[in-house]
C-alpha cells in the first residue's frame, strides 16, 4: 500500500516537532511538506531532527501542498490562524487534522465567548469531528476534518466519561484541578515561562477563564446527554511535559473503589491507550507515550479521579496520529507503540 | 538582654538546617547544642553551614542540655520519637517547640487512628499550644510546649480561616488540592524521591489517608466552633521547596471576589506574614521567606482559594522561630525578614 | 526470519527498562525472559511498561534461560556480579552483550587497579569485543561476548578518535570535562542523588579516580597505536539524562575549525549515529535517541571538542541494541530510529 | 550613625531584586530610589517583594537621585547603558558600584575588541576600582566608582590566585570550564532560556568568545605581574542559580594536594567569604550566600581547582554589598551573613 502523503503546517513549535518524530516512525505516512513562516531547514529549527529528516520549511501555500499530492495536513497553527488556512485545503480535497482549538467547539457563540473573536468558518465547523477516539471513534473513519482535542480536556473527559455516562456523579460543580508541564504553553518566549521564573515554582493561571473549559463541558455533555458544568483550574509545573489532573465529583449514590475499577475497566475495554490502574499514576509513567493513565479513589464520599498523560503526545501529536490512523484505516496503534 | 539559649534536636534533616540558618541571624537566640545520632560536625552533615557554625552534633541527653543552660529546644525529630524525648526536657524546665506531629492533635484517639500507634504523653499534650500564630497567637506567650504546625495544614487553615470564621462556606466537602516540593518528604533517601524517579514528574500520594487531614480539621473546627471536614490530596512536585494549595469550597451565599479580598484583608490585618493578594501567587514568590500568600477567586459559584508558602520556612522552621519570638516576647518578625 | 530470542538480566534498573522499551519496538527481537532479584511483574517495577509488556521477572537461572531458547542475554547487572553470571551462559551457547564494566578492560591488572577486586573470568575476557561499533565494528558480527561501552567513554573516545587516529593532538594531558544527568548513577536511592540534594546543584565527583578513565585510555590507545593518557572529571547535573563532554587537547600543529569539520565528517562518513555539527550541541538534541553529537572548535590554539549524548540510550541500552544488530546481521539502525 | 542613602538603578532584573533583598536586611543602608523604564511598583515587578518594600520605580534622573540625597547608586543596567548613566552621577558626587561590565576592563581597546563598541567614558574608567575585595580590597575604602566583578571571573580569579601569585602554574593555556545556572542570562525572555528549551539540557555557549575572558586575564595578570591567558568555556545548566568552575592548570613543579590546601588556606586567611575545603564543593552549598567555595586536587600531574558560588549573590549582588561595606567602612560581612 502506498504511503499517505502528509504535510505538517506550522513545524516550528513543540507539537510540530513531536508530530514529525512520530510520523518518521510511521510505516504508512510520508511527510511531503512542512510549512513555517521561518524559512529554514527543519533541523535548524529543531536540532534533534538532525540526520533524521532532510527537509526545508516552506511558506504555507494550498496550491503547493496540492501539487505535492498532499492527502492530509496536520495543522499545528495558532487558533484563529487555523480557520483561515484550513478551508482552502479542504476545498482542494486535502483532509485536515487540526491541532488548534478552531474546530473543537460546535457552537460559534461559545467559541466567540471564550476566544473573544467571531468564528470564521461555520461551514466546515459543521462537519468537523472532535478527535477523541475513545469517545467519538465511530465518526473518524474517512473524516475530512478532525478537530484534535486539547491536552487538558482529554484527561478530564476520559477521566470522567465512565461516571458521566452512567450518571454516577452529579453533573454540576465537578472540580478539575490540572497540573501541566511548561511545553503546554508553547515555544514563544514569554516572562512567565522564562526558565528562572517558572523553574522551581508552582502557580495557577487562568483560574476560571481557561478556554478548555467549554471543550470539556461539550464532550461530557455529549456523553451525559445533558449539560455538564465544571470548575477547571490549570497549574504550571516546573517540568517539560506531562499533565496530571485530579478530579473531584459528588457521586449520586454510594460507590466503592472496587466498583469504580470495574466500571472503568469495562468502559475502556479494548481501548489501546487508556490504562486503568489501581496504583496511583505519575506523569512520568506516560512520558513519551500515547497512554492516558487513570486511577479512581473514593475519599470521604467523594469520587477522586487521577489522570496522567504526556501533554505533547497523548495531549496533542500522539492522539493526532491515532486519529490519522483511524481516518485512513490503519491499526490505531501504528507508529505509537 | 541576654540571648536565649536554644538547642536543636535532630540537626541532620532539612528542617534542622533551615532552623539553624534562621537562628544564626536571630539577635536574641544562641545555639548551644545540636543533637543527632550522627556524631559529626554539623558542617559535615550540611556543607552549606561551613564557616557559619562551628559545632559538633551531640547525642541527645536531657541532662547535658540542661547543663548547657538550654532554655528552649526545637524538636526536629520524627513523630513518635518526639513524644519520648520531650517529657524529660519539660521536666527540666526546658521549653520545647516541637516540629513533629506528636503534640498537634488534642485527641489521643484521633492520633492513634491516623498514626497507627498509641500516644505516649497525654500529660503534656494537654497543655501543648498549637503554634499557628495567626490563629492561636494569644496562647503562645510563655508557652512551655508548642506543637509547631504542619506544612500543608498552614496553607489550608489560613486559606480557609476567614471563610470558616464567618460561616461563608459549607463546612463539609471542602477540597484541598495541595502540591509540594520534594524536601517535604525529608532527607532519607527512598525510591519515590530518588532524583530520576520524581524529577520531571507530578504524582499524587496518600490520597485520602494523609495525616495532615485531622490537623486541618481540628484547627478549622476551632475556628468554626463546629466540626469541619475536608478532602485533602497531596501531590509531589519536581522542585526543592514550596507548597501550593488550591482550595475549593461551596459558599453558603453568593459572594464576590472584591468582597472576599476585603474579608481576607480585614481578617489578617496586622499579621506580619500573611500576604493577601489580588494577583495569582506562585510558590517562588514565597521561597526563602516566612510569608504565606493568599488569593481568592469565585469560579462558577465556588470559592477558590490559592495559597503558597515555602514548606521549610513558613511550613516548618520559620514559623517555629515566629513561635519562639512570641514565646519569649520578641517582635514576631525577628530573624525572619 | 524468526525473531532472535533475548533475555534481559537485571531488569529493575534504568538501563534495563530502556533496553526493554527499545526491544519492544525491534522487529527482530523477542524478549523471552527478564531476570531480577525482585520477584515482581516488570510493570510493577516500571509502571511505564504497563500495557506494553506482560511479563514477570524471574530469578537468574542459566538453565531456565536455555530452556526458553534464549539466544542472547543483555546483562544489566552490577560489575562483579556480571562476571559471575555470564560464564554459565556462554557455556550454554547463549551470547551476551554485557552492559557492566566487567569485560571492557583487556588487562586484568588494570581491572584490579581501578575496581579494587581481582577479575574472575580471564578466559572469556580474552575473546570479549569492546562494543563501540564506530571503532570496533568489524569485530562485532557473530561475537559471543560484547562488552558494551561505558556512557562517558563513548563521548570521549568518539570525540577524540579522528584527532588521535591522525596524531593531530598530543597524546598526554588530554582533558575531558564531563557533565552527566543523574540516571547515570543508577536506581538505588542514596543521599547524593536524593532529589533535594542534587536538584538545582552542580558538583564534581570521583575527581581523578573515576573508573571510566582506563576504558577511555584503552580505546584511544588502540586508535593511536600508542599509549594515551587523559584527565577525566565527571560532574553531576540536575537533570534526568544526558552527557555533555567538553574536551581540551593540544594540537601538534596549527589547525583550523573548517579543517576539523572536514576531518570529522570524513572519519565518521557512513556512520548512522554520529552527527558532526557546526552548531554547538545540547544534550537535549540527543535525548531519546542513539545519536552522539560532535562539534569541534579551536580556541587560542587548543582544540575543543563538544560531545553530547543520551547516557541511557547511546550511552548504554541504545548502543547495546546497535551491537545486537551487528552481532546478528540486522541493519544497525533497526529499532533505533 | 545615619544610614547610607542608596539607589538601585535598573531594578527589574535578577541582580536588582537580589540586591534589594540584601539591602533590606542591611542595618547601614536605606534604599531611597529604584529606577526602571518600567513605571511600576517594585512588588509588581517582583512579587517576592510584596510586603517588604513599598516603593514605586522611577525613571532614571541624576537630579532626582541627588535631590533624594543618594550617596551611592548600585548600577544594575546593561553594559553600554551604564557608561552613559554613571558619569552624571559621579559629577553629582554620588558614588557608584556598577554591576555591568563597563568599568571592568582598564584598556579601552580591549573593551572595544570584546564588546564591539567604543568605550565612552575613559575619564572615569581611569579611577574605577575593580571590586574583587579579596584581591583589590585595599583600594576600595572611599572609592568613587567600583566596577563590580563578573560572576564567572570571580570563580576563576579566586580559584587561581594562590597559584598564579606563587607562580606555581604555567600562565598560558589555563582551562576554565564553567557551568552556570540560567539566571546568569538575565530576565529577558529568549528562546535559548525558554523553559522547555534549556530545562533538562546541558550545552556550551560562546565557546572561545565569552566577554569574561579578558576580565579574568586582566586580574590574573595583575596578580602574576605578567600576562596570563586562559581558555574559558561557559556552559548552561538546568537550574536557577549557581556557578561551578573546573579549572585545569599545569604546575611548574610537582605539587601535592596537602601543599595546595595549605597554600590556599594561607592565601585566603582572614577572608570572610572564601571557604577552602577538602571536600568537593557543590553549588548548592553556596546558594543564597556570599561564599565562594574552593577545593584543589592534583590529577595525573595537573592541578584541578573546583570553585562554586551563587552567581546572583557572590557573583553579583552580594559582592556588590561586600564592596559597599568596604567603601563606607562597615564590617565586610554586614547584611551578608
Amino acid at each position: 500500500m502506498d504511503k499517505v502523503k502528509v504535510a505538517v503546517l506550522g513545524g516550528s513549535g513543540y507539537t510540530g516537532v513531536e508530530l514529525i518524530k512520530i510520523l518518521l516512525r510511521h510505516p504508512g505516512a510520508e511527510i511531503v511538506a512542512i510549512t513555517s513562516r521561518q524559512d529554514e531547514h527543519i533541523a535548524d529549527l529543531h536540532p534533534s531532527l538532525l540526520g533524521r529528516l532532510d527537509m526545508r520549511c516552506e511558506p504555507f501555500s494550498p496550491d503547493a501542498l496540492q501539487a505535492k499530492g498532499t492527502q492530509l495536513a496536520f495543522g499545528c497553527l495558532p487558533h484563529g490562524n487555523s480557520m483561515e488556512s484550513i478551508p482552502p485545503l479542504l476545498d482542494r480535497d486535502i483532509r485536515v487534522i487540526d491541532l488548534s482549538a478552531d474546530y473543537r467547539l460546535r457552537d460559534v457563540n461559545v467559541y466567540q465567548e471564550w476566544y473573544k473573536e467571531p468564528h470564521q468558518d461555520a461551514k466546515n465547523l459543521a462537519h468537523a469531528v472532535y478527535g477523541l477516539p475513545e469517545i467519538y471513534g465511530g465518526r473518524l473513519a474517512g473524516a475530512k476534518l478532525v478537530a484534535n482535542p486539547g491536552c487538558y480536556p482529554q484527561t478530564a473527559i476520559l477521566g470522567l466519561a465512565p461516571l458521566v455516562a452512567n450518571k454516577l456523579i452529579e453533573l454540576t460543580g465537578i472540580i478539575i484541578d490540572s497540573k501541566s508541564g511548561v511545553s503546554g504553553a508553547g515555544r514563544t518566549p514569554k516572562l512567565n515561562v522564562h526558565f528562572p521564573e517558572c523553574n522551581e515554582s508552582v502557580s495557577a493561571y487562568a483560574v476560571g477563564t481557561h478556554r478548555h473549559t467549554p471543550e470539556i463541558e461539550q464532550a461530557l455533555g455529549d456523553i451525559a446527554g445533558e449539560p455538564v458544568s465544571v470548575i477547571f483550574t490549570p497549574h504550571l509545573m516546573p517540568m517539560d511535559r506531562g499533565i496530571f489532573s485530579t478530579i473531584y465529583a459528588n457521586p449520586t449514590r454510594a460507590v466503592t473503589e472496587s466498583e469504580l475499577v470495574e466500571l472503568y475497566r469495562g468502559y475502556f475495554a479494548g481501548q489501546s491507550f487508556v490504562r486503568v490502574r489501581t496504583s496511583l499514576p505519575a506523569t512520568k509513567d506516560t512520558v513519551g507515550t500515547n497512554f492516558l493513565d487513570l486511577c479512581t479513589k473514593v475519599v470521604r464520599g467523594k469520587v477522586v479521579v487521577l489522570a496522567a498523560e504526556d501533554n505533547l503526545i497523548r495531549g496533542a501529536s500522539g492522539v493526532a496520529v491515532q486519529n490519522f490512523n483511524r481516518v485512513f484505516g490503519f491499526d490505531e496503534r501504528t507508529g505509537l507503540m
